[in-house]
C-alpha cells in the first residue's frame, strides 16, 4: 500500500507516452544490443510499438540495427559498434544497438588543487578522462578560462574520437556539467559559499556560458541559447551520488547515502530512486554536522563539525607528526595514503589507531544519516573508500550501535569504485539525462546523413579508445 | 535542468493514461466544485476528454453534476452535496462536484494512554474524529480488541452520517490505516520494536486482520482479502508527517521536515514531494539521534539521543520539581502544558530557561535535519507547537547559527495545527491515497442506484456533522 507516496499523477497525452516508451528503449538498450523481440520483451511493449520506436531511434541516429561490415568501427568500448551505419535498417531478427557515440556529455570537477575533466557516451561510458594540477582557489577569472580551454578540448578529442560524424550530422553534445566543491545555488549556477576555494557568490555558469558562447560546440539543439539550457553547475557531492546512482543500476541504488571524504566531508542522499537536491539545492550539506558539540574549530567557523573529526586533515593529524611525508602536499594524495596504508597493514600502532578515530567519528555521523533516511546501502566515497579495508570494519560496527532499526535497518557498507572521478563523472550523468528521459531531443539525421548510413564504405578511420589518465 | 533528478520513465499505455487523467481531476475538484470547462483549463485535458472522464466519474459515483432540488443533504462541510444523486447527468455549464461521501478512509492511533480515531472523506475533511484515554502498554491483545471495535463504531458512525448509502450503493471504505509509536515494518505491518509500548515484533497487522474479520465492513473491493490489502500499520511520526504533507496542498509541503514532540520525538522527510520511508520503512528516526555523545542514558539503553534533550521528560524535570502538578500523569497533558504556557508568559524564571534549553536542543538537532534535506519548511508537531510562541525564535536562531547554507537555506519554521489528531489523520489520508491515484478501483454504481439518483425523492434523512472531539 505505497500509493500514499505517488506523486500526484501528472497529465499523460500520446507524445508523451511516445517520449517515455522510446526514453525506455534507449534505456534497455543500455544494457547491451538485443533484437527487437527481446526488447518488447523487456520492456513490456508490443513488438509493432518496437519496431516503430527503433525506427524513430535509427532516424534520429540513437541505434544502429545492422552488424557492421566495414572496418569502421565506433570508438566505443562495444567493438561491433559501426556509427556509421546509424540509420541502417536491419532484418527483424537482428541486434539493435545503441549509437552511443551520437551524444556526449562533459563532466568537470574543480577542486582545490586540481580541474577533471570527463566525456561520458550516450550508453554512459567513460570516452576521455583527465586530471591535471590547478590553482582553483589563486583566480575565479583565471579558473574560468582554463574550464572553457578545458571543455573546448575535451569536445574536441571526444567529437574526434566519436567516429559517428559526417558532415551533415556530427555527433552533439548533451552538455557540460561542472562540479564545485561549494553551496551552488543550482537554479543560477552560482556558487554561494566555497570556503575551501575562498570563493562566495561566484556566478560560475555565466562565467563559463560567456567564455563557451566564442566556440563553436556542437551543443544539442535547445530552446534558447544551449550554454543556458547545457550548462549545469552543481555541488560536488550532489554530482558524486548521481555518479553512484547512475552505476550498475541496481535496486541497491535506489536507496542509497554516499559519504565522501577529503579535506571535506561531503554527503549525498538517492531516496526511492531520486537524488535529493533540497528546495534551493543546497541538501546534503554534512561535513558541517554538529556532530561533538564542544570539539575543533572548524574551517567554517563553528566548532566539532563531523569533518573535524573525520576529514583528511584530522587523518592526517592523528596519523603522523608535522614533518610526516603524508603532510607533504607536493605528493599525490593517493602515494600518501599509500604510505599510511602500508604502515597499518604492517601493525603500527599510530597508524591503526588514527583510522580507528577516524572511522568511529566517520561511524558516528553516518549513522544519523541511517537513521534519518534508512538507506539500503552506505557508500564510502574519497579517501574513506582508499582505507576502505581499514574504515569499514569500525563505521559497521558503529552503525549496529547507533542505528535503531534492527540490523541497522539493514544497510550494508560499500566503498565507491569511481575515485577521484566520481564529481566529474555524476556532472556529465546529470546533463545526460534529459536525453534519455526525452531521446527526441536529439534531432532526426539529415538525408545526406541517411545516404551515408547506406553506404558503409564511407569508412571513419579507426581510433583508440581514448580513456586515459593524466596524472 | 533538473532532468537528472527523473525517475526511470515506466511503460505508459491507454489505460494508464486513462486512470492518471481520473486521478488529476478527482484531485482538482477536492479544491472544490468547478464546471467542465474550468476543469479543462485547470487540467489542461481537452473539454472533450473532460466530458467522458466526468461520465466516468459519475457512473462509479464520485461526482455529482447536478445542483440537489431534494432536502437531502451530505453530512459534509460542503452543504450543497448530494450524494443521492450522485449518478446525476447535469448540463454542461453545471458545475461537478466531487460525492465525497462515496469513500471514506479511517485512521487509527495507538499510543501510550491513549487512542485517536478518525475518518476522512474522499476530498480529505474529518468526519469523525474521537480520542479516548487506553492503557496500550497493558497487554497486546486488549489493545488489537479496542482497535477493532474502535474501527467498527468509526465505520458504523461514519456509514450513517454519509447520506451517501443505497441499498445497493453504500460508500465504500478505501482502507483502514493503523499509527504506531515505534519501529514499523510496512510489509508485514508488524511493530518491530516500540520501547515506550513495551512492544517488541508484535504483529499488528494480523492480530487486527484477523479480528476485522468477523466484522461485515463495506471495504472497497480488493484483489485479495480486503483486510490484506486495505489495512495499514505504519510509525506514527511517518504518518503524521503525510498528514502535514497532505494538508494545503501549497508548494512548501514538496519538501518539509517535521519534527514532532512526545515522550520521544519522532520526524518525518517530505522530499520533491514524497513522503520518504526508507527501505526498510524505518526513516526518520530522529529521536535516537546521537546529539550529546557523553548525555544521559536514554530509554532505547544509548546516551544522549536527541530526546533525552527535548522529550517531554526532559522538559518537564527542567521546568519544574518533581511534586509540581505538571508531573501528574492523570491531568490532560493540553493542562499541563497550559499551566506551563501561563507560567512563562509571567515571566518565570525557571520555566522560560526549561523552554530555552529545550529550545536549544531542538534547535541543534533540526539544525542536521535542514543541513541534510535543506527542506522549504521545518514543521515542529506535538508538543513542540503548543510552545511554538517560546520554542519557535530559540529554533530559528539556532538554525541561523548552525546550518551552513546561506539564510539557513531559507527554511521556514512553522507549527502543526493538526494536534494530537496528526497521526491518525496522516494514516487516514495513507489508505486514501490509492484511490486518490486510481479513482477505477471504486466499483461502478449499479442499475438500481443509478435510478436511484435519478429519483431524488428518496430522501435521506439530514444529519449533523459529527466531527467531535471525545476528550
Ligand atoms: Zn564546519
Ligand atoms: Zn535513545
Amino acid at each position: 500500500m505505497n500509493g500514499a507516496t505517488r506523486q500526484l499523477p501528472g497529465r499523460a497525452d500520446h507524445a508523451a507516452v511516445r517520449r517515455a516508451n522510446l526514453a525506455v528503449a534507449v534505456r534497455a538498450l543500455r544494457a547491451g544490443e538485443r533484437s527487437r523481440a527481446q526488447l518488447a520483451a523487456d520492456t513490456s511493449l508490443t513488438k509493432a510499438t518496437v519496431s516503430s520506436l527503433v525506427t524513430e531511434l535509427a532516424g534520429r541516429g540513437l541505434v544502429h540495427t545492422a552488424r557492421p561490415t566495414t572496418t569502421a568501427v565506433d570508438a566505443a568500448p562495444a567493438p561491433n559498434a559501426s556509427n556509421a551505419r546509424a540509420g541502417a535498417v536491419g532484418r527483424p531478427g537482428q541486434p539493435v544497438e545503441l549509437a552511443t557515440g551520437r551524444v556526449l556529455a562533459i563532466g568537470v570537477e574543480l577542486n582545490v588543487d586540481y580541474l577533471c575533466g570527463v566525456v561520458l557516451d550516450l550508453g554512459g561510458r567513460e570516452r576521455v578522462l583527465t586530471r591535471t594540477a590547478f590553482d582553483v582557489p589563486a583566480g575565479v577569472d583565471a579558473t574560468a578560462d582554463e574550464v572553457a580551454r578545458l571543455v573546448t578540448e575535451l569536445a574536441d578529442r571526444a567529437l574526434a574520437d566519436s567516429a559517428f560524424a559526417t558532415a551533415n550530422d556530427p555527433a552533439v553534445l548533451a552538455g557540460v556539467g561542472v562540479a564545485a566543491p561549494g553551496l551552488v545555488d543550482g537554479t543560477r549556477g552560482t556558487v554561494r559559499v566555497a570556503p575551501n576555494l575562498r570563493w562566495r557568490d561566484v556566478p560560475l555558469h555565466d562565467l563559463l556560458a560567456d567564455r563557451l558562447a566564442g566556440h563553436v560546440l556542437p551543443w544539442l539543439p535547445g530552446e534558447s541559447r544551449p550554454w543556458d539550457d547545457r550548462l549545469l553547475v552543481d555541488n560536488e557531492a550532489t554530482l558524486a551520488t548521481l555518479a553512484e546512482f547512475a552505476g550498475d543500476g541496481g535496486p541497491d541504488e535506489r536507496d542509497l547515502v554516499l559519504v565522501t571524504g577529503g579535506v571535506g566531508v561531503g554527503g549525498g542522499l538517492v531516496v526511492d530512486g531520486r537524488l535529493v537536491r533540497g528546495s534551493g539545492g543546497f541538501a546534503g550539506e554534512v561535513g558541517h554536522l554538529a556532530v561533538a558539540p564542544d570539539g575543533d574549530r572548524c574551517g567554517c567557523g563553528r566548532r566539532g563539525c563531523w569533518e573535524t573529526l573525520c576529514g583528511l586533515g584530522a587523518l592526517l593529524d592523528l596519523a603522523a607528526p608535522p614533518n610526516d611525508p603524508v603532510h607533504r602536499h607536493d605528493l599525490d594524495l593517493d602515494e600518501r595514503l599509500d604510505l599510511l596504508l602500508d604502515r597499518a597493514r604492517n601493525g603500527d600502532e599510530r597508524t591503526l589507531t588514527a583510522f580507528d578515530r577516524v572511522g568511529r567519528a566517520l561511524g558516528h555521523g553516518a549513522s544519523m544519516l541511517v537513521n534519518l533516511t534508512n538507506p539500503r546501502v552506505l557508500v564510502l566515497g574519497g579517501y574513506f573508500a582508499r582505507l576502505g579495508e581499514f574504515l569499514r570494519p569500525v563505521v559497521e560496527s558503529e552503525l549496529a550501535a547507533r542505528v535503531v532499526a534492527p540490523d541497522a535497518g539493514g544497510v550494508r557498507v560499500t566503498l565507491s569504485r569511481l575515485g577521484l572521478a566520481a564529481a566529474a563523472t555524476g556532472a556529465a550523468h546529470a546533463v545526460l539525462a534529459p536525453v534519455l528521459d526525452d531521446p527526441t531531443l536529439v534531432p532526426p539525421l539529415t538525408g545526406q546523413a541517411s545516404t551515408a548510413a547506406q553506404s558503409p564504405t564511407s569508412a571513419v578511420p579507426e581510433t583508440p579508445t581514448l580513456a586515459e589518465e593524466i596524472g
